[in-house]
């Protein structure tokens, strides 16, 4: 009958992730045998799953999945013959990085070395296996040497409904198992410069207008550090860390319009920088958030309402200027805020994927800088004209959001350069593989080599 | 020429998705010819499709698609003969649950037991084949008894650029045909808790505070009903289920520890309350955001404008602590929301199907107590003194923000009583495997069994 | 040994597409040869790749990948001996739409007539094939004419990780081709909707505020454009956009029940309309966010605070029935914003995936509706006794809200009429196939024809 051509697959290893796996090998249609230390005292396992020695079920099946920790790979040893030939399925993980030499499927491999090692499934949680994949992390890893013996658990796990993404030879299985143990390396930079900026700023505003406040007016406003402060260095952090994300891309057209040529890699550290936009961008985001917030709960906090009281009595003339600054730089705030959620939108993974290549580059180029410069306006309009007042340099130092404004108003004058019709056509005659081959000549380099 | 190597394919019925089904497939390169019971009346279909009998069209393929409702199968019967050894895809839904004793997919088969019935496709509709899947839901369900068969379907759909997840045999094919008609069964039970926390905490204000105005004072402040009251009751419930959300975890915790194993399951209601954290702290960011808006609106309101107008008259100190404290409890507010917006959005699926396990378990659990902690703090500095006050308990009850302080409050203690170290190691042995076996000494019985 | 058994592509080009997708294909496990012009001058390629003349490389593998721009196509008619019978990926795109007559990948197909091309890739960009697919682009489009081949790049295509459409036929190859250079096409409509009922209302209101004041009463009050005139634009244009989306499928329901059935098309405006409520949706959500900022920004205007100091002065009587109106308005308007987002969010493609057919319609219908109900009473009620108050008329115009409210009020008692029983109930017969078929009497046809 039909059920004698099911495949059977053996696991060693009874714990919690080779009975999640056991159990959904089986709803798929597997047959499954356990191969256990104790067969007979190993704790409940899935109905329909049978279990024995170690050597018997290895004899049993092509495809061995091993849910063994590494420190219990010793006894595979003894079952070295019935592994002979046999695809061997590694789904180890560590606790730590670096706890050994080398990559518990390679140690594996070396174990046995007649058995063909495939480093696979150590991205999936016995939770996610028993509670279906639809919430759960369905991307798995493979690697291995041998085509064959991936090409069977590249089967197994698209039955299971998993995504499979090969990533070669056994050799990659150390950056495979050191995936689960990383802690958001992408984001470590971007969140070293936002600590940094904030700190920076925070004691910078501390000092010109607490201590300031304490030092030459004698007055103790330090209950303004919860709100006032954390309102101005929020929006300060934000502003330049959106000017960082687009300072990479200016300064590598430069560099591409200097060299004349695509071709030559850019330096490391731009490279890595441009990698970490998304999150210099995201993080940004984050801030202009809190600003957000910061800004529209100023009417109900205590202060302003006592500063309402009692600012009645002087009667003042209503300025039609004063009423045009404060609503376009609110206006423009506004509106550079929304298109700044909308870059944030654009970015989660399920938005960036539907869009095509052109409307990507689009949203996160044109209205990127549009945002940018919306934000720089916003700024500027701010600060109006106590730009040139002296009263506004309190003990020589500017306020915070004229240094702020120094690295988004470059980024916006290059970018203007680039956008410049002469520039913009030999930067795009670079893009497409043309190349400025010094005085023997003007070359054309095709993309056809 | 290679036109006659295509695969054909049989379709039975000529409704909305038997048309739209084979016009994928026939964009997808197969050929199609429909079974009909009129032939030649059935109205449009797909160019380059064939139609004629049920009997003749199903003796030319070896895979037949039957895009017929339940209540039709009848004919059936009589294209037995020509049904023997093939496939038979059933695709059908029913308009409720537990319409039918059994499933419709076994029923089919009861009907041809001489043909391999597969149930797939009844996820997918008419609307989403026509209009390409890059929008649509492109997840397939597939069970059946024989593996061949399954095989040659899970090829279909993956042709078809569905993702397949097989759900075993043909006995599952109930569950898959209820997937349909499921209406957020796992938001039910938090549904419940927002919808009985919202009920108890409006009356209970409304008792404390309108209706005690109402006899005590005979003033009537039933207007508050509508944002001063919601402001109220919308915090409230959302601080409670926040923590509603991290308490199964503590209460796990303490289980194992207690029976010094992780190898027995937990209770029922544990369980099913472990399942909806997820939709419990999404309702509490829905409450905290309604928080949010409402109170940021309160300067816009008659009343307090009203107040304002009327206030002036009375000279006020300025009360440093009342700055500090007011200062104090907004920020925390902010970042403690802010966090919650940001524990939402990893919360979306194609967030969190991006992270690693390691992520993930970070951020809802190290940022998800952060929340909680700044949340609950926010909520103790809103009341401050007035915990000592007793003109704060009107009617002998206390106000609502300190009944909603416990259920936190609890939360927070047993949390670091967790993280202590000793307790934090011995919960850490135990969550590797580690089992305490009683008197007869400590045994370790590791992962391998 | 099993580095032999590996199989082995060719690459003709060694651009930057060439390279990265070369890269990975060694990554991946296949052996990769190069065919180029210059062989020994054509720059660096990843290691483990040989490079080597056009035909050398196309004799030694059964699959040529053509990373070269069209233009350069005719050195491929030297090689066409070689080429006979291989499979032939083509992976251009264009630099614009419409530039030649045909497809790249039919131009190709017509230079070698003897092999298969198969078009796919293209949505592939260099970047994404050497940063991972995790954050990429992943839907790979492909078409061909020849099933054999078209497998074969398929399977290709799956162990790069990529996710594959099959999209028929090579004269479905422009489709591919243009898709990575379409610019958001089903947002275009919507977007001039938007566009255009935004500048209606902000001459309109601009007329009938700033220049009637400036006629009228010989006041300046142009400083309102930028947020009272933003702050009356914004919700009008988001609430007729609101309704706007659920117009179509109104009209569609009785289109369906005069025409007496859901077999013949709408017609095509209808149909387009459709297609692009989804957009319209999401454009009016961002009208709303705006909206929201714009409100909760107002106490903290010049103006208002301004206002607020001067009005002190006159003594008011508190109203209690505007308070009720006012909180109320705000009550129903924060509740309908809060719904809004829940549609938003559920827009998202990875939510909208996650749901059941049934919950999906249940969001977007049910709750949909009940938003559209919720904006169009917060905006009856913002005009409260206003509607009947002739000094309303200035210049004998009605305000911009009351011009909003015409759709949606249609909308929603059209809405109303359509869950009437008897209407609710010939709807659902015709929507499950039944038809009216005239005075020869009911005829009734089944899914099954």
């Amino acid at each position: 009958s039909d059920l004698h051509k099911r495949e059977l697959l053996c696991i060693f290893g009874t714990g919690d992730l080779g009975r999640s796996l056991g159990q959904r090998l089986l709803q798929t249609g597997y047959r499954v045998v356990y191969g256990s230390r104790r067969p007979h005292s190993c704790g409940p396992l899935p109905p329909g799953a049978q279990v024995m020695s170690h050597t018997e079920a290895a004899q049993l099946a092509a495809v061995v999945i091993v849910c063994v920790h590494r420190e219990h790979y010793d006894f595979m040893e003894e079952v070295a013959p019935q592994l002979k030939g046999k695809v061997l399925v590694d789904v180890s993980n560590n606790s730590k990085k670096g706890l050994y030499p080398e990559s518990n499927a390679e140690f594996l491999q070396s174990l046995i070395p007649a058995a063909s090692v495939v480093k696979a499934f150590n991205t999936v949680s016995a939770w996610s296996l028993q509670n279906g994949p639809s919430d759960a992390h369905r991307q798995v890893f493979l690697c291995g040497d041998k085509a064959e013996a991936k090409q069977a658990v590249r089967e197994l796990a698209t039955r299971l409904g998993l995504s499979v993404l090969d990533r070669g030879s056994l050799s990659a299985a150390r950056e495979v198992e050191d995936f689960p143990l990383q802690l958001f390396p992408e984001w470590r930079l971007p969140l070293c410069i936002a600590t940094g900026l904030t700190a920076f700023f925070f004691f910078y505003l501390l000092i010109r207008d607490v201590i300031y406040a304490y030092v030459e007016q004698d007055k103790d406003i330090s209950f303004r550090i919860m709100v006032s402060l954390a309102n101005k260095v929020f929006p300060i952090v934000s502003l330049i860390m959106l000017s960082l994300c687009y300072l990479p891309g200016v300064m590598a057209a430069i560099l591409q319009l200097y060299r004349g040529t695509k071709y030559r890699r850019f330096p490391d550290w731009l490279d890595h920088w441009m990698l970490c936009r998304k999150q210099l961008g995201l993080l940004a985001l984050g801030f202009a958030f809190l600003h957000v917030l910061y800004t529209l709960l100023i009417p109900i906090r205590y202060y302003v309402r006592y500063k309402v009281t009692i600012r009645e009595n002087k009667t003042a003339v209503f300025d039609t200027t004063s009423a045009w600054r404060t609503d376009s730089y609110f206006s423009v705030g506004i509106l550079g805020f929304a298109l700044y959620v909308l870059l944030g939108i654009t970015s989660l993974p399920s938005v960036s994927n539907a869009l095509s290549w052109r409307e990507f580059s689009f949203v996160q180029s044109k209205l990127g800088h549009l945002t940018l410069l919306l934000c720089t306006l916003h700024t500027y309009l701010y600060g109006w004209n106590k730009f040139l007042r002296p009263s506004t340099y309190k003990w020589c130092t500017p306020p915070g959001y004229m240094l702020c404004l120094v690295v988004p108003s470059v980024v916006l004058v290059l970018k203007l350069l680039m956008v410049l019709p002469c520039v913009d056509r030999s930067l795009g005659r670079i893009r497409q593989g043309w190349e400025r081959t010094g005085p023997e000549g003007e070359g054309t380099k095709p993309l056809m080599a």
